[in-house]
């Protein structure tokens, strides 16, 4: 079902930290990497695992640029 | 002057648009590319133009993840 | 595939306001109404029409509280 | 005093769960239900607890939609 | 009604840009200023002009610091 | 390097909280104080301390209005 979020990457978790309210993931895209910060609710019931393939989605109006 | 927000990557101005208030920015990073919405008015202070190179910003608190 | 953000609704579109870069959709759920504001490019390539059944995707971290 | 913010929804708590710096509250509306994560310190000034008839506040440029 | 948001500062509408959908706004507070991308929907609603009294929301989780 | 984020406002470092995946920051700007909520890596990273001169960076998209 496709979602007017502009930006998906796809990449794979390298690791997952478990926190009261809050889950800290970081996933490897190519030789980038994203942190995402999600409830840890969601990080439990998608079952985040280190080394799962995920799918990183960011709404563009959330994108900042710097330029030199 | 270093900057909370977690992700941070840099790429290649593919496209800018320029509306009345906002501008769509199209960014290649690798062989991903990044889509951001930022105001008309920034997008004209930093003088924006296809093939700048730029640095994409998101807070991590803005990134979800999907999972099969 | 399921997505991290935790509130997901389904609605009915009740109208698609195209601007520039950004279009304004208002969403019918039940007795409520939920107002999003998209880019221009994901309204057009969701193809959205007054009458669409759709799902509101919001992430919690965006969501404030207000009590008397 | 009005907000800018275009979505509105009555409801009431049905869940808060306090960690150390970011609190999970669940607010029923409806047949449906949102999800919201605020600070801890805002929880605790609101005062919020099960019951309470609350108003859930979202800028429509953090909503998204999904379409089949 | 007092709103989860933490940031709440009282300032003048220094300026009002209305465009399709969106609409730019900038306002004094102090001897700063901030700007602010709402709805032309909702600048209309509010009845935003040049020298009102507003009082700008901003949520914590959106927030971001540099330091040197 | 110029970001896109047009608010951005110098000030010192009230406090700060550390929690399990996220800190609250609170900096003092002029009579004015804004809250952050960012997580512990960056606060870890940056080294913030009560006192710091720091500069509070937020994206005109996340800044709401209220009128009376």
């Amino acid at each position: 079902m496709p979602i007017s979020a502009r930006n998906q990457l796809e990449g794979k978790v390298a690791s997952v930290k478990l926190g009261d309210i809050m889950a800290h993931v970081v996933v490897k895209i190519g030789k980038s990497q994203i942190e995402s910060v999600i409830t840890r609710a969601s990080a439990e019931e998608l079952g985040l695992n280190k080394g799962d393939t995920v799918r990183v989605v960011i709404k563009s109006t959330e994108v900042m640029l710097q330029k030199d």
